[in-house]
Protein backbone atom coordinates (compact mmCIF):
# COMPACT_ATOMS: atom_id res chain seq x y z
CA UNK A 1 0.00 0.00 0.00
CA UNK A 2 1.48 3.43 -1.14
CA UNK A 3 1.91 6.35 1.40
CA UNK A 4 -1.33 7.91 1.86
CA UNK A 5 -0.70 11.76 3.27
CA UNK A 6 -3.28 14.41 3.04
CA UNK A 7 -2.70 18.24 4.77
CA UNK A 8 -6.02 18.21 5.91
CA UNK A 9 -8.90 16.05 6.90
CA UNK A 10 -12.41 17.24 9.08
CA UNK A 11 -13.95 15.08 11.42
CA UNK A 12 -17.90 16.41 11.91
CA UNK A 13 -18.98 15.45 15.46
CA UNK A 14 -15.89 13.56 17.05
CA UNK A 15 -17.65 11.71 19.64
CA UNK A 16 -16.24 8.19 20.33
CA UNK A 17 -16.02 7.14 17.00
CA UNK A 18 -14.77 10.21 15.43
CA UNK A 19 -12.53 11.16 18.18
CA UNK A 20 -10.85 7.53 17.89
CA UNK A 21 -10.61 7.89 14.64
CA UNK A 22 -8.89 11.14 14.92
CA UNK A 23 -6.20 10.19 17.50
CA UNK A 24 -5.07 6.67 14.99
CA UNK A 25 -4.99 9.14 12.12
CA UNK A 26 -2.87 11.12 13.45
CA UNK A 27 -1.07 8.21 15.38
CA UNK A 28 -0.49 6.86 11.34
CA UNK A 29 0.44 10.12 10.13
CA UNK A 30 -2.13 9.65 7.86
CA UNK A 31 -3.23 14.18 7.88
CA UNK A 32 -1.36 16.76 8.89
CA UNK A 33 -3.94 18.60 10.56
CA UNK A 34 -7.03 16.96 12.52
CA UNK A 35 -9.88 19.55 12.36
CA UNK A 36 -12.84 18.59 14.88
CA UNK A 37 -16.76 20.04 14.34
CA UNK A 38 -19.07 20.16 17.24
CA UNK A 39 -21.96 22.17 18.84
CA UNK A 40 -21.22 20.89 22.19
CA UNK A 41 -17.74 22.88 23.74
CA UNK A 42 -17.22 20.82 26.25
CA UNK A 43 -16.94 18.04 23.67
CA UNK A 44 -14.53 20.29 21.31
CA UNK A 45 -12.50 20.73 24.43
CA UNK A 46 -12.59 16.79 25.70
CA UNK A 47 -11.17 16.46 21.84
CA UNK A 48 -8.47 18.93 22.48
CA UNK A 49 -7.09 18.07 25.32
CA UNK A 50 -6.83 14.28 24.61
CA UNK A 51 -5.44 15.32 21.17
CA UNK A 52 -7.61 13.26 18.97
CA UNK A 53 -8.22 16.70 16.67
CA UNK A 54 -5.55 19.98 16.39
CA UNK A 55 -8.50 22.23 15.71
CA UNK A 56 -11.97 22.68 16.86
CA UNK A 57 -14.83 24.45 15.67
CA UNK A 58 -18.30 25.19 16.45
CA UNK A 59 -20.41 24.74 12.87
CA UNK A 60 -19.85 23.88 9.93
CA UNK A 61 -18.58 26.98 7.17
CA UNK A 62 -16.26 27.43 4.17
CA UNK A 63 -13.36 26.41 5.45
CA UNK A 64 -14.37 22.60 5.07
CA UNK A 65 -13.52 22.80 1.58
CA UNK A 66 -9.69 22.77 2.53
CA UNK A 67 -10.40 19.34 3.83
CA UNK A 68 -9.47 16.47 1.87
CA UNK A 69 -11.68 14.05 3.67
CA UNK A 70 -14.39 14.39 5.44
CA UNK A 71 -15.67 12.34 8.08
CA UNK A 72 -19.33 12.76 9.04
CA UNK A 73 -19.49 10.79 12.56
CA UNK A 74 -22.88 12.25 14.01
CA UNK A 75 -25.55 10.57 15.04
CA UNK A 76 -27.52 8.68 12.63
CA UNK A 77 -30.30 10.90 11.51
CA UNK A 78 -28.04 13.86 11.09
CA UNK A 79 -26.13 12.00 8.42
CA UNK A 80 -28.12 13.04 5.41
CA UNK A 81 -28.55 16.86 6.20
CA UNK A 82 -25.36 17.40 7.37
CA UNK A 83 -23.75 15.86 3.78
CA UNK A 84 -26.13 18.49 2.59
CA UNK A 85 -25.05 21.56 4.49
CA UNK A 86 -21.21 20.95 3.63
CA UNK A 87 -21.95 20.41 -0.02
CA UNK A 88 -21.83 24.02 -1.21
CA UNK A 89 -18.45 24.80 0.34
CA UNK A 90 -16.52 21.38 -0.80
CA UNK A 91 -13.61 21.19 -3.15
CA UNK A 92 -13.68 19.12 -6.35
CA UNK A 93 -11.33 16.74 -4.87
CA UNK A 94 -12.95 16.05 -1.28
CA UNK A 95 -14.53 13.06 -0.86
CA UNK A 96 -16.95 12.85 2.20
CA UNK A 97 -17.63 9.71 4.20
CA UNK A 98 -19.20 8.63 7.10
CA UNK A 99 -19.58 6.04 10.36
CA UNK A 100 -23.18 5.45 10.29
CA UNK A 101 -24.60 2.24 11.47
CA UNK A 102 -27.57 2.38 8.55
CA UNK A 103 -26.62 2.76 5.05
CA UNK A 104 -29.48 3.78 3.57
CA UNK A 105 -29.45 7.04 5.50
CA UNK A 106 -28.56 9.26 2.20
CA UNK A 107 -31.60 10.44 0.88
CA UNK A 108 -31.63 10.18 -2.96
CA UNK A 109 -31.82 13.87 -3.58
CA UNK A 110 -28.12 14.04 -1.35
CA UNK A 111 -27.41 11.47 -3.61
CA UNK A 112 -27.95 12.76 -6.85
CA UNK A 113 -26.40 16.08 -5.34
CA UNK A 114 -22.95 14.52 -5.33
CA UNK A 115 -23.43 12.84 -8.59
CA UNK A 116 -23.22 16.44 -10.24
CA UNK A 117 -19.83 17.04 -8.79
CA UNK A 118 -16.46 15.97 -8.42
CA UNK A 119 -16.74 15.80 -4.75
CA UNK A 120 -17.21 12.02 -3.62
CA UNK A 121 -20.09 10.91 -1.34
CA UNK A 122 -19.39 7.64 0.40
CA UNK A 123 -21.14 5.48 2.93
CA UNK A 124 -19.19 3.62 5.32
CA UNK A 125 -19.66 1.96 8.39
CA UNK A 126 -17.00 0.47 10.95
CA UNK A 127 -18.13 -2.21 13.04
CA UNK A 128 -16.59 -1.26 16.33
CA UNK A 129 -17.73 1.23 19.53
CA UNK A 130 -18.44 0.85 22.96
CA UNK A 131 -20.92 1.33 25.60
CA UNK A 132 -19.16 4.47 25.87
CA UNK A 133 -19.75 7.74 24.17
CA UNK A 134 -18.32 11.11 23.58
CA UNK A 135 -14.70 12.44 23.18
CA UNK A 136 -13.52 11.62 26.19
CA UNK A 137 -14.17 8.13 25.88
CA UNK A 138 -11.74 7.95 22.58
CA UNK A 139 -9.76 4.71 22.34
CA UNK A 140 -6.71 4.69 19.58
CA UNK A 141 -7.12 0.75 18.98
CA UNK A 142 -10.91 0.90 18.33
CA UNK A 143 -10.68 -0.43 14.53
CA UNK A 144 -7.88 -2.67 15.01
CA UNK A 145 -9.06 -6.11 13.67
CA UNK A 146 -12.55 -4.88 13.34
CA UNK A 147 -14.52 -4.47 9.96
CA UNK A 148 -15.22 -1.60 7.54
CA UNK A 149 -18.35 -1.84 5.53
CA UNK A 150 -18.60 0.14 2.18
CA UNK A 151 -21.51 0.66 0.54
CA UNK A 152 -20.37 3.01 -2.86
CA UNK A 153 -23.04 4.05 -5.17
CA UNK A 154 -20.58 3.75 -7.84
CA UNK A 155 -17.62 1.18 -7.92
CA UNK A 156 -14.50 0.90 -8.81
CA UNK A 157 -13.71 4.43 -8.45
CA UNK A 158 -10.51 5.78 -7.64
CA UNK A 159 -12.12 7.61 -4.22
CA UNK A 160 -13.16 4.14 -2.84
CA UNK A 161 -9.32 3.04 -3.06
CA UNK A 162 -8.48 6.15 -1.02
CA UNK A 163 -10.77 5.31 1.61
CA UNK A 164 -10.29 1.64 2.20
CA UNK A 165 -6.49 2.25 2.44
CA UNK A 166 -7.44 4.89 4.81
CA UNK A 167 -9.25 2.48 7.12
CA UNK A 168 -6.61 -0.85 6.91
CA UNK A 169 -3.94 1.84 7.16
CA UNK A 170 -5.51 2.14 10.55
CA UNK A 171 -6.23 -1.78 11.18
CA UNK A 172 -9.70 -2.03 9.86
CA UNK A 173 -10.44 -5.00 7.05
CA UNK A 174 -12.50 -3.64 4.51
CA UNK A 175 -15.85 -5.23 2.75
CA UNK A 176 -17.61 -3.82 -0.03
CA UNK A 177 -21.56 -4.62 -0.55
CA UNK A 178 -24.64 -2.21 -1.21
CA UNK A 179 -26.37 -0.48 1.26
CA UNK A 180 -29.58 -2.78 1.36
CA UNK A 181 -27.24 -5.86 1.69
CA UNK A 182 -25.61 -3.81 5.00
CA UNK A 183 -29.09 -2.83 6.11
CA UNK A 184 -30.51 -6.41 6.02
CA UNK A 185 -27.31 -8.03 7.62
CA UNK A 186 -26.91 -5.55 10.21
CA UNK A 187 -30.78 -5.72 11.22
CA UNK A 188 -30.16 -9.52 12.27
CA UNK A 189 -26.67 -9.34 13.72
CA UNK A 190 -27.40 -6.04 15.74
CA UNK A 191 -30.45 -4.57 15.62
CA UNK A 192 -32.93 -7.10 16.45
CA UNK A 193 -30.07 -8.18 19.23
CA UNK A 194 -30.63 -4.52 20.90
CA UNK A 195 -33.97 -4.22 20.35
CA UNK A 196 -34.74 -7.36 22.56
CA UNK A 197 -32.30 -6.63 24.96
CA UNK A 198 -33.96 -2.97 25.28
CA UNK A 199 -37.42 -4.65 25.76
CA UNK A 200 -36.53 -7.40 27.72
CA UNK A 201 -35.62 -5.83 30.68
CA UNK A 202 -38.99 -3.55 30.86
CA UNK A 203 -40.94 -7.00 30.75
CA UNK A 204 -38.60 -8.95 34.05
CA UNK A 205 -39.63 -5.73 36.05
CA UNK A 206 -44.01 -6.03 35.09
CA UNK A 207 -43.66 -9.58 36.23
CA UNK A 208 -45.85 -10.18 39.65
CA UNK A 209 -43.31 -10.33 42.29
CA UNK A 210 -43.67 -9.27 45.98
CA UNK A 211 -39.76 -8.59 46.26
CA UNK A 212 -37.84 -7.06 42.92
CA UNK A 213 -34.66 -8.73 44.98
CA UNK A 214 -35.16 -11.82 43.94
CA UNK A 215 -35.16 -10.79 40.22
CA UNK A 216 -32.21 -9.26 40.58
CA UNK A 217 -30.30 -12.00 42.63
CA UNK A 218 -31.19 -14.46 40.20
CA UNK A 219 -30.18 -12.66 37.26
CA UNK A 220 -26.66 -14.02 36.38
CA UNK A 221 -28.65 -17.06 35.07
CA UNK A 222 -28.65 -15.99 31.52
CA UNK A 223 -30.59 -12.50 32.03
CA UNK A 224 -27.56 -10.11 32.81
CA UNK A 225 -25.08 -11.15 29.83
CA UNK A 226 -27.99 -11.05 27.63
CA UNK A 227 -28.72 -7.42 28.66
CA UNK A 228 -25.53 -6.07 28.55
CA UNK A 229 -25.79 -4.80 25.15
CA UNK A 230 -28.89 -3.30 25.84
CA UNK A 231 -26.77 -0.96 27.81
CA UNK A 232 -25.23 1.46 24.94
CA UNK A 233 -26.97 4.72 24.29
CA UNK A 234 -30.55 4.81 23.96
CA UNK A 235 -30.86 8.40 21.40
CA UNK A 236 -28.19 6.89 18.85
CA UNK A 237 -30.81 3.26 19.00
CA UNK A 238 -33.78 5.08 18.42
CA UNK A 239 -32.07 6.79 15.29
CA UNK A 240 -30.75 2.99 14.49
CA UNK A 241 -33.75 1.49 14.74
CA UNK A 242 -36.04 4.10 12.29
CA UNK A 243 -33.88 4.55 9.67
CA UNK A 244 -33.13 0.88 9.34
CA UNK A 245 -36.73 0.69 9.61
CA UNK A 246 -37.45 -0.86 6.20
CA UNK A 247 -35.27 -4.18 7.17
CA UNK A 248 -35.23 -4.14 11.19
CA UNK A 249 -39.26 -4.31 10.56
CA UNK A 250 -38.90 -7.40 8.40
CA UNK A 251 -36.50 -9.13 10.65
CA UNK A 252 -38.73 -9.11 13.57
CA UNK A 253 -41.71 -10.39 11.63
CA UNK A 254 -39.56 -13.18 10.88
CA UNK A 255 -38.74 -13.72 14.44
CA UNK A 256 -41.96 -13.04 15.93
CA UNK A 257 -42.86 -15.73 13.98
CA UNK A 258 -39.83 -18.22 14.33
CA UNK A 259 -40.96 -17.56 18.29
CA UNK A 260 -44.17 -18.17 17.84
CA UNK A 261 -43.87 -21.33 16.20
CA UNK A 262 -41.78 -22.41 19.17
CA UNK A 263 -44.72 -21.06 21.16
CA UNK A 264 -47.11 -23.29 20.18
CA UNK A 265 -45.28 -26.41 20.49
CA UNK A 266 -44.55 -25.52 23.65
CA UNK A 267 -48.41 -25.42 24.29
CA UNK A 268 -49.00 -28.55 22.77
CA UNK A 269 -45.96 -29.80 24.45
CA UNK A 270 -44.57 -31.53 21.14
CA UNK A 271 -41.05 -32.67 22.80
CA UNK A 272 -39.61 -33.91 19.69
CA UNK A 273 -41.00 -30.82 17.46
CA UNK A 274 -39.21 -28.44 19.86
CA UNK A 275 -36.46 -30.91 20.37
CA UNK A 276 -35.51 -30.11 16.54
CA UNK A 277 -35.71 -26.64 16.60
CA UNK A 278 -33.23 -26.77 19.31
CA UNK A 279 -31.08 -29.06 17.59
CA UNK A 280 -30.90 -27.23 14.53
CA UNK A 281 -30.07 -23.49 15.71
CA UNK A 282 -27.65 -25.80 18.37
CA UNK A 283 -25.80 -26.88 15.11
CA UNK A 284 -25.95 -23.61 12.89
CA UNK A 285 -24.52 -21.55 15.87
CA UNK A 286 -21.44 -24.00 16.22
CA UNK A 287 -21.18 -23.27 12.78
CA UNK A 288 -21.27 -19.37 12.80
CA UNK A 289 -18.72 -19.60 15.61
CA UNK A 290 -16.27 -22.14 13.71
CA UNK A 291 -15.94 -20.11 10.38
CA UNK A 292 -15.87 -16.55 12.74
CA UNK A 293 -12.85 -17.72 14.89
CA UNK B 1 -22.44 -24.63 61.82
CA UNK B 2 -22.13 -28.30 63.12
CA UNK B 3 -20.24 -30.75 61.18
CA UNK B 4 -22.50 -32.36 59.12
CA UNK B 5 -21.38 -36.01 58.08
CA UNK B 6 -23.23 -38.94 56.46
CA UNK B 7 -22.34 -42.44 56.44
CA UNK B 8 -23.70 -42.58 51.86
CA UNK B 9 -25.08 -40.46 49.67
CA UNK B 10 -26.62 -41.37 46.81
CA UNK B 11 -26.74 -39.44 43.32
CA UNK B 12 -28.83 -40.61 40.72
CA UNK B 13 -27.54 -39.37 37.26
CA UNK B 14 -24.04 -38.17 38.26
CA UNK B 15 -23.87 -35.93 35.12
CA UNK B 16 -22.40 -32.40 35.31
CA UNK B 17 -24.60 -30.88 38.20
CA UNK B 18 -24.55 -34.75 40.00
CA UNK B 19 -20.81 -35.60 39.47
CA UNK B 20 -19.60 -31.86 40.46
CA UNK B 21 -21.77 -32.25 43.85
CA UNK B 22 -20.28 -35.74 44.57
CA UNK B 23 -17.01 -33.61 43.79
CA UNK B 24 -17.27 -30.98 46.22
CA UNK B 25 -19.46 -33.84 48.81
CA UNK B 26 -15.72 -35.66 49.02
CA UNK B 27 -13.79 -33.06 48.91
CA UNK B 28 -15.86 -31.34 51.85
CA UNK B 29 -16.04 -34.88 53.71
CA UNK B 30 -19.32 -34.53 53.59
CA UNK B 31 -20.15 -38.08 53.13
CA UNK B 32 -18.07 -41.28 53.80
CA UNK B 33 -19.58 -42.99 50.86
CA UNK B 34 -20.86 -41.77 47.39
CA UNK B 35 -22.79 -44.05 45.04
CA UNK B 36 -23.64 -42.90 41.52
CA UNK B 37 -27.12 -44.54 39.68
CA UNK B 38 -26.63 -44.16 35.83
CA UNK B 39 -28.10 -46.33 33.41
CA UNK B 40 -25.08 -45.44 31.59
CA UNK B 41 -22.25 -47.41 31.74
CA UNK B 42 -19.98 -44.80 30.10
CA UNK B 43 -21.19 -42.14 32.40
CA UNK B 44 -20.24 -44.62 35.61
CA UNK B 45 -17.45 -45.28 34.85
CA UNK B 46 -15.97 -41.50 34.15
CA UNK B 47 -17.80 -40.50 37.46
CA UNK B 48 -15.72 -43.26 38.79
CA UNK B 49 -12.53 -42.33 36.91
CA UNK B 50 -12.42 -38.80 38.46
CA UNK B 51 -13.45 -40.04 41.79
CA UNK B 52 -16.86 -37.84 41.83
CA UNK B 53 -18.46 -41.53 42.64
CA UNK B 54 -16.75 -44.03 45.04
CA UNK B 55 -19.30 -46.85 43.30
CA UNK B 56 -21.69 -47.25 40.55
CA UNK B 57 -24.67 -49.21 39.83
CA UNK B 58 -27.02 -49.25 36.37
CA UNK B 59 -30.45 -49.32 38.42
CA UNK B 60 -32.15 -48.22 41.11
CA UNK B 61 -32.70 -51.33 43.90
CA UNK B 62 -33.55 -51.84 47.54
CA UNK B 63 -29.69 -50.38 48.16
CA UNK B 64 -30.43 -46.97 47.71
CA UNK B 65 -32.35 -47.32 51.82
CA UNK B 66 -28.95 -47.33 52.48
CA UNK B 67 -28.21 -43.56 51.72
CA UNK B 68 -29.03 -40.79 54.05
CA UNK B 69 -29.82 -38.38 51.01
CA UNK B 70 -30.56 -38.77 47.75
CA UNK B 71 -29.96 -36.47 44.83
CA UNK B 72 -32.01 -36.83 42.15
CA UNK B 73 -29.60 -35.12 39.19
CA UNK B 74 -31.37 -36.60 36.07
CA UNK B 75 -33.14 -34.44 33.17
CA UNK B 76 -36.32 -32.28 34.47
CA UNK B 77 -38.53 -34.67 33.05
CA UNK B 78 -37.43 -38.16 34.59
CA UNK B 79 -37.54 -36.08 38.81
CA UNK B 80 -41.18 -37.33 39.67
CA UNK B 81 -41.09 -40.21 37.90
CA UNK B 82 -37.58 -41.58 39.90
CA UNK B 83 -38.96 -39.99 43.26
CA UNK B 84 -41.98 -42.65 43.05
CA UNK B 85 -39.81 -45.85 41.87
CA UNK B 86 -37.48 -44.96 44.67
CA UNK B 87 -40.22 -44.17 47.43
CA UNK B 88 -40.63 -47.98 48.70
CA UNK B 89 -37.06 -48.52 48.94
CA UNK B 90 -36.30 -45.45 51.72
CA UNK B 91 -35.60 -45.91 55.36
CA UNK B 92 -37.41 -43.48 57.39
CA UNK B 93 -35.24 -41.06 57.45
CA UNK B 94 -33.52 -40.41 54.03
CA UNK B 95 -33.91 -37.52 52.79
CA UNK B 96 -34.57 -36.98 49.13
CA UNK B 97 -33.95 -34.42 47.13
CA UNK B 98 -33.08 -33.04 43.53
CA UNK B 99 -31.04 -29.91 41.44
CA UNK B 100 -33.71 -29.37 38.74
CA UNK B 101 -34.31 -26.21 36.82
CA UNK B 102 -38.03 -26.52 37.18
CA UNK B 103 -39.82 -26.72 40.52
CA UNK B 104 -43.34 -27.42 39.86
CA UNK B 105 -41.89 -30.52 37.84
CA UNK B 106 -43.77 -33.35 41.01
CA UNK B 107 -46.96 -34.58 40.75
CA UNK B 108 -49.35 -33.82 43.53
CA UNK B 109 -49.78 -37.84 43.71
CA UNK B 110 -45.68 -37.93 44.63
CA UNK B 111 -46.38 -35.12 47.09
CA UNK B 112 -48.90 -37.03 48.91
CA UNK B 113 -47.11 -39.88 48.67
CA UNK B 114 -44.20 -38.57 50.64
CA UNK B 115 -46.27 -36.37 52.87
CA UNK B 116 -47.12 -40.05 54.08
CA UNK B 117 -44.16 -41.44 55.78
CA UNK B 118 -41.32 -39.87 57.53
CA UNK B 119 -38.91 -39.67 54.24
CA UNK B 120 -38.90 -35.94 53.58
CA UNK B 121 -38.84 -34.91 49.96
CA UNK B 122 -37.35 -31.00 49.38
CA UNK B 123 -37.39 -29.88 45.60
CA UNK B 124 -33.66 -27.65 45.14
CA UNK B 125 -32.15 -25.81 42.04
CA UNK B 126 -28.68 -24.51 42.08
CA UNK B 127 -28.23 -21.64 40.14
CA UNK B 128 -24.68 -23.33 38.64
CA UNK B 129 -23.85 -25.21 35.21
CA UNK B 130 -21.94 -25.21 32.09
CA UNK B 131 -22.42 -25.49 28.57
CA UNK B 132 -20.77 -28.70 28.43
CA UNK B 133 -22.77 -31.97 29.92
CA UNK B 134 -21.55 -35.35 31.95
CA UNK B 135 -19.76 -36.57 34.54
CA UNK B 136 -16.58 -36.00 32.79
CA UNK B 137 -17.61 -32.20 32.57
CA UNK B 138 -17.98 -31.98 36.75
CA UNK B 139 -16.02 -29.12 38.60
CA UNK B 140 -15.04 -29.15 41.73
CA UNK B 141 -16.30 -25.53 42.33
CA UNK B 142 -19.07 -25.31 40.34
CA UNK B 143 -21.81 -24.64 43.37
CA UNK B 144 -18.99 -22.02 44.94
CA UNK B 145 -20.89 -18.55 45.50
CA UNK B 146 -24.07 -19.65 43.42
CA UNK B 147 -27.74 -19.49 44.69
CA UNK B 148 -29.58 -22.87 45.46
CA UNK B 149 -32.90 -22.01 45.47
CA UNK B 150 -35.17 -24.27 48.12
CA UNK B 151 -38.79 -24.71 47.66
CA UNK B 152 -40.37 -26.99 50.87
CA UNK B 153 -43.50 -27.45 50.51
CA UNK B 154 -43.72 -27.31 54.14
CA UNK B 155 -41.39 -25.35 56.10
CA UNK B 156 -39.40 -25.40 59.53
CA UNK B 157 -38.54 -29.19 59.16
CA UNK B 158 -35.29 -30.05 60.43
CA UNK B 159 -34.50 -31.84 57.16
CA UNK B 160 -34.44 -28.02 55.44
CA UNK B 161 -32.03 -27.23 57.66
CA UNK B 162 -29.86 -30.30 56.77
CA UNK B 163 -29.79 -29.56 52.96
CA UNK B 164 -29.50 -26.08 53.60
CA UNK B 165 -26.19 -27.15 55.52
CA UNK B 166 -24.85 -29.11 53.30
CA UNK B 167 -25.20 -26.43 50.03
CA UNK B 168 -23.75 -23.70 52.29
CA UNK B 169 -20.65 -26.24 53.45
CA UNK B 170 -20.04 -26.72 50.04
CA UNK B 171 -20.20 -22.95 49.02
CA UNK B 172 -23.74 -22.12 47.96
CA UNK B 173 -26.35 -19.14 49.00
CA UNK B 174 -29.76 -20.18 50.19
CA UNK B 175 -32.50 -18.65 49.30
CA UNK B 176 -36.34 -20.60 50.29
CA UNK B 177 -39.22 -19.51 48.46
CA UNK B 178 -42.36 -21.44 46.75
CA UNK B 179 -42.09 -23.65 43.55
CA UNK B 180 -44.14 -21.25 41.84
CA UNK B 181 -42.05 -18.12 42.59
CA UNK B 182 -38.69 -19.87 41.73
CA UNK B 183 -40.60 -21.16 38.32
CA UNK B 184 -42.04 -17.46 37.31
CA UNK B 185 -38.69 -15.64 38.45
CA UNK B 186 -36.63 -18.38 35.96
CA UNK B 187 -39.21 -17.92 33.09
CA UNK B 188 -37.64 -14.58 33.08
CA UNK B 189 -34.33 -14.58 34.15
CA UNK B 190 -33.47 -18.17 32.87
CA UNK B 191 -35.91 -19.68 30.48
CA UNK B 192 -37.08 -16.65 27.85
CA UNK B 193 -33.24 -15.61 27.21
CA UNK B 194 -32.32 -19.47 26.26
CA UNK B 195 -35.83 -19.56 24.66
CA UNK B 196 -34.94 -16.34 22.48
CA UNK B 197 -31.00 -17.29 21.86
CA UNK B 198 -32.55 -21.00 20.59
CA UNK B 199 -34.81 -18.96 17.97
CA UNK B 200 -32.72 -16.52 16.86
CA UNK B 201 -29.82 -18.12 15.20
CA UNK B 202 -32.81 -19.97 12.87
CA UNK B 203 -34.12 -16.42 11.98
CA UNK B 204 -31.05 -15.07 10.64
CA UNK B 205 -30.22 -18.22 8.36
CA UNK B 206 -33.74 -17.31 6.98
CA UNK B 207 -32.38 -14.22 5.60
CA UNK B 208 -32.51 -13.73 2.08
CA UNK B 209 -28.56 -13.15 1.25
CA UNK B 210 -26.47 -14.46 -1.57
CA UNK B 211 -23.73 -15.24 0.96
CA UNK B 212 -23.95 -16.24 4.41
CA UNK B 213 -20.49 -15.78 4.96
CA UNK B 214 -21.39 -12.33 5.10
CA UNK B 215 -23.66 -12.96 7.67
CA UNK B 216 -21.41 -14.98 9.61
CA UNK B 217 -18.35 -12.30 9.49
CA UNK B 218 -20.17 -9.59 11.12
CA UNK B 219 -21.72 -11.52 14.04
CA UNK B 220 -19.57 -9.71 16.26
CA UNK B 221 -21.40 -6.84 16.49
CA UNK B 222 -24.26 -8.35 18.91
CA UNK B 223 -25.28 -11.75 17.91
CA UNK B 224 -22.55 -13.74 19.04
CA UNK B 225 -22.92 -13.06 22.83
CA UNK B 226 -26.09 -12.91 21.95
CA UNK B 227 -26.62 -16.32 21.20
CA UNK B 228 -23.89 -17.69 23.71
CA UNK B 229 -26.62 -19.32 25.76
CA UNK B 230 -28.04 -21.08 22.90
CA UNK B 231 -25.30 -23.94 22.72
CA UNK B 232 -26.95 -25.42 25.73
CA UNK B 233 -27.98 -29.03 25.21
CA UNK B 234 -31.21 -28.75 23.60
CA UNK B 235 -32.65 -32.40 25.45
CA UNK B 236 -32.55 -30.38 28.76
CA UNK B 237 -34.04 -27.41 27.62
CA UNK B 238 -36.93 -29.47 25.72
CA UNK B 239 -37.23 -30.58 29.39
CA UNK B 240 -37.25 -27.00 30.98
CA UNK B 241 -39.39 -25.27 28.52
CA UNK B 242 -42.23 -28.52 28.56
CA UNK B 243 -42.37 -28.39 32.44
CA UNK B 244 -42.23 -24.60 32.74
CA UNK B 245 -44.69 -23.69 30.25
CA UNK B 246 -47.24 -22.25 32.39
CA UNK B 247 -44.77 -19.59 33.53
CA UNK B 248 -42.41 -19.37 30.47
CA UNK B 249 -46.06 -18.57 28.33
CA UNK B 250 -46.86 -16.40 30.52
CA UNK B 251 -43.79 -14.45 30.42
CA UNK B 252 -43.42 -14.84 26.73
CA UNK B 253 -46.77 -13.17 26.06
CA UNK B 254 -45.34 -9.95 28.15
CA UNK B 255 -42.66 -10.14 26.09
CA UNK B 256 -44.46 -10.59 23.02
CA UNK B 257 -46.56 -7.46 23.76
CA UNK B 258 -43.57 -5.27 25.15
CA UNK B 259 -41.91 -6.29 21.54
CA UNK B 260 -45.00 -5.32 19.69
CA UNK B 261 -45.43 -1.89 21.54
CA UNK B 262 -42.18 -0.70 20.35
CA UNK B 263 -42.58 -2.55 16.60
CA UNK B 264 -45.20 0.03 16.35
CA UNK B 265 -43.61 2.61 17.71
CA UNK B 266 -41.22 2.36 15.20
CA UNK B 267 -43.75 1.54 12.29
CA UNK B 268 -44.61 4.92 13.29
CA UNK B 269 -41.18 6.61 13.28
CA UNK B 270 -42.33 7.68 16.82
CA UNK B 271 -38.91 9.30 17.74
CA UNK B 272 -40.26 10.10 21.69
CA UNK B 273 -42.20 6.95 22.47
CA UNK B 274 -39.30 4.70 21.70
CA UNK B 275 -36.52 7.02 23.49
CA UNK B 276 -38.76 6.86 26.56
CA UNK B 277 -38.93 3.07 26.27
CA UNK B 278 -35.20 2.50 25.60
CA UNK B 279 -34.20 4.97 28.29
CA UNK B 280 -36.22 3.61 31.33
CA UNK B 281 -35.11 -0.27 30.27
CA UNK B 282 -31.65 1.38 30.39
CA UNK B 283 -31.95 2.37 34.16
CA UNK B 284 -33.59 -0.49 35.11
CA UNK B 285 -30.68 -2.66 33.82
CA UNK B 286 -28.20 -0.08 35.51
CA UNK B 287 -30.29 -0.76 38.77
CA UNK B 288 -29.78 -4.77 38.23
CA UNK B 289 -26.42 -4.68 37.62
CA UNK B 290 -25.76 -2.01 40.83
CA UNK B 291 -27.38 -4.40 43.23
CA UNK B 292 -25.98 -7.79 41.83
CA UNK B 293 -22.48 -7.10 41.12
Amino acid sequence: MKDIKFKEITIIGPGLIGASLGLILKNKRIAKKIVGIDNSKKNIKDAIDNKSIDEGRLKIDEKIGRSDVIFICTPVSLIDSIANQIYPYLSDHSIVTDVGSVKNCFSAKTISLYDNKKSFLLPAHPIAGTEHSGAKSAQLNLFLNKWCILTPQKKKKKQVSIISSIWKKIGAKISIMSADQHDKIMSITSHLPHLIAFTIVGTAFKIDLKKKKELINFSAGGFRDFTRIGSSDPKMWVDIFIHNRKYLLKTLKNFSSDIKTLENSIKNCEEKEIFNILKKNKEIRKSILKISD
